[in-house]
């Protein structure tokens, strides 16, 4: 087989980055090793930046998004007891954030390719990528006991933290930054109405909480735990009832609980490999970097590079801009690492850490005190929270 | 003797406070360990917070500060090869802050002391505080062989981290939080014309530089130095040898070196007690707290303590407010520990931490490049640098 570009992965960064270029009259392949109904199965993030909106509009694949997303024109926090809305769209000069499941987004993206005439295949094995330093690189797999060759131009490693695509660039010339925080998030999914219409990032002496959601009729909450709790040591009342011990009573008295669809335990990682680019192949999403999930950027940041691989290969095919691919890698790691300072941010600024001396314990409510009175203050997390500007391709 | 109130320690916080009482018809006595020259030879901070300077105004000792002193609406970075103006006036809606020494501000206190009829004494030694707790709380000292005792209302300890105050509150009732930087500051105070109008703060891979001024003729320069360095390390030569390697060529051009006229290495710590109020005696400045230097608030929280502390006995004295005397810790210390989070931040900043990790070295320099390319990150840094608001005492 032969394609332009060989997307590995069929997540919603591989699956967004594939319509794109389909889009634009670039040939492409996705490969994916698990079936679509386990990627769809996948619970992750429901928030969506203003850019990240735009792109799925500039896609095609808005429309149940654009119908039954819902739209927030603010945040809140809960600090030291207080109730802080954050007007987002006030204090942003206009910009908002979608709430829309990581799961409809992908939904939607695949519904969108079976619509077109691109090949993708899901269940593939031994995913293996060859000569990404030539000007002929091809990619072999697996799949139901024969094997493949595909022969491209470029190669999207879109396939997560644990994929293939990162491991075939050299050790010696990459180099990792890393932070595991000590402790994780338990999510519980379950149909219920949301206890607030706008999301409340919290902190309480008992450990951060999230109360998210993904419609008007589901919600999403999250508790932080001891990074060695079991989700078996957390049966839905127990769960419910630390909630309820850390949310003050005005919102206690407005929440509906109810049976969990998924609960999971997730740890939080910073994660950033460089650079992003390895000849022919490209980094994508999760596959170059992890963010812990304070303020919503993984899904994000991985359309952040989509944007940027999808506009440069398209100048590329249809401008003859080769000059352009080895911009890829230190253009979308600038925003990785604003997206990486904001997350790192949020999680400092919200989280019990145990091991906190007595004197950054006070800078620590310090900083929740200072940003929440200030309207600068606020205004940099806002800003962040809906989306820094993408820099031009040109 | 007899007083209303005790002032322990004639630095400008002590000498601030007493001009403010005595204008408002509260008795005081001052008393100094050391000589009013030894005093007036500290060479500290140059930067006054427009609250500052308003609160020099009211105490009526601001007429040299408002003909010599140099208003500046404006301040500097430096930071990865760029310079980054940050305009303070523009930004703050209309503050600015004023380049005045220390140790000019306490001579116009002391010459305004003098041209009163208070009694202020040099040179005591052995200060013993009594009674603090009781209705009749009194201070002893000796002095040329004498030993003094004054009865009084109050008793403010404006002495310094090293002073007796603070030791006279049972440690078992207080709580210290501390951190202490991993370097120290070199200073060098010289009669040549500063590099540049503004103030410059400058992060550089040798280290931070602050390029700093006391008038249009008197510079002071800062380099962060190993804690290990001794000042004899440091001939001139040596000094502005290193300045001119972190300063990039445009100002290496401008600069005017010359003789130094003080030289010292200074170490960085944060530091606060809780509480800073104990019975008849309140702490005030260094006495309770130290910031590190970097963003210059030091010599401004200690007058927002005189401020808080002044207002406070005012109202005791005229209006019979003895319900006030129990709001000033919490106070003062809502300030303090927002200045406390400024300097640490802004130390964080713009030094080189030889033990940080990979991945805390990438969220500095993320904080670095956010907080200078944000409108919204650089306000929050000139409204600090100018002076968060004080509470109103009432």
């Amino acid at each position: 087989m032969k394609t332009q570009v060989v997307i590995i992965g069929a997540g919603p960064s591989g699956l967004l980055l594939g319509q794109l270029l389909h889009n634009a009259g670039i040939s492409n392949i996705v490969l994916e090793r698990q079936t679509p109904e386990h990627v769809l199965g996948r619970i992750r993030a429901g928030v969506l930046e203003s850019g990240t909106v735009d792109l799925l509009r500039e896609a095609g694949v808005s429309e149940r998004m654009d119908a039954e997303g819902l739209v927030h024109e603010g945040v809140e926090f809960l600090v030291d007891g207080k109730r802080i809305p954050v007007p987002l769209k006030e204090l942003t000069g206009g910009k908002t954030v979608m709430v829309y499941g990581q799961t409809e987004v992908t939904h939607d993206l695949m519904d969108a390719r079976r619509a077109t005439d691109t090949v993708s295949m899901y269940g593939v094995s031994d995913v293996q990528l060859f000569d990404v330093k030539s000007d002929s690189p091809y990619v072999t797999f697996e799949k139901q006991g024969e094997t493949y060759r595909i022969d491209c131009d470029y190669i999207a490693g879109c396939d997560g933290f644990h994929g293939v695509s990162r491991k075939a660039i050299p050790a010696e010339i990459t180099q990792e930054f890393e932070r595991v925080y000590p402790f994780g998030w338990l999510g519980l999914l379950s149909d219920t109405p949301p206890v607030n219409h706008e999301l409340i990032y919290a902190h309480h002496e008992r450990g951060f909480v999230l109360c998210s959601q993904r419609s008007l009729t589901r919600s999403r909450y999250y508790l932080q735990v001891p990074l060695s709790d079991k989700v078996e040591a957390w049966p839905d009342e127990r769960f419910w009832g630390e909630l309820k011990q850390r949310l003050p009573q005005e919102l206690v008295d407005k929440l509906v609980t109810g049976h969990s669809l998924e609960k999971s335990i997730a740890p939080l990682r910073s994660y950033v490999v460089e650079p992003m680019q390895y000849g022919k192949l490209f980094l994508v999403g999760d596959a170059a970097h992890i963010v812990p999930p304070t303020g919503a950027k993984g899904l994000n940041l991985a359309a952040s590079d989509v944007n940027y691989l999808y506009r440069i290969l398209k100048k590329v095919y249809h401008e003859g801009r080769t000059d352009l691919l080895e911009t890829y890698s230190p253009m979308a790691l600038r925003r990785v690492w604003k997206g990486e300072r904001f997350s790192w941010f949020m999680t400092n600024l919200l989280h019990d850490f145990e091991d906190m001396s007595a004197f950054d314990r006070k800078m620590q409510q310090a900083d929740r005190e200072y940003y929440m009175a200030s309207r600068a203050g606020l205004t940099t997390i806002a800003e962040n929270y809906v989306g820094l500007d993408f820099e031009s391709v040109e």
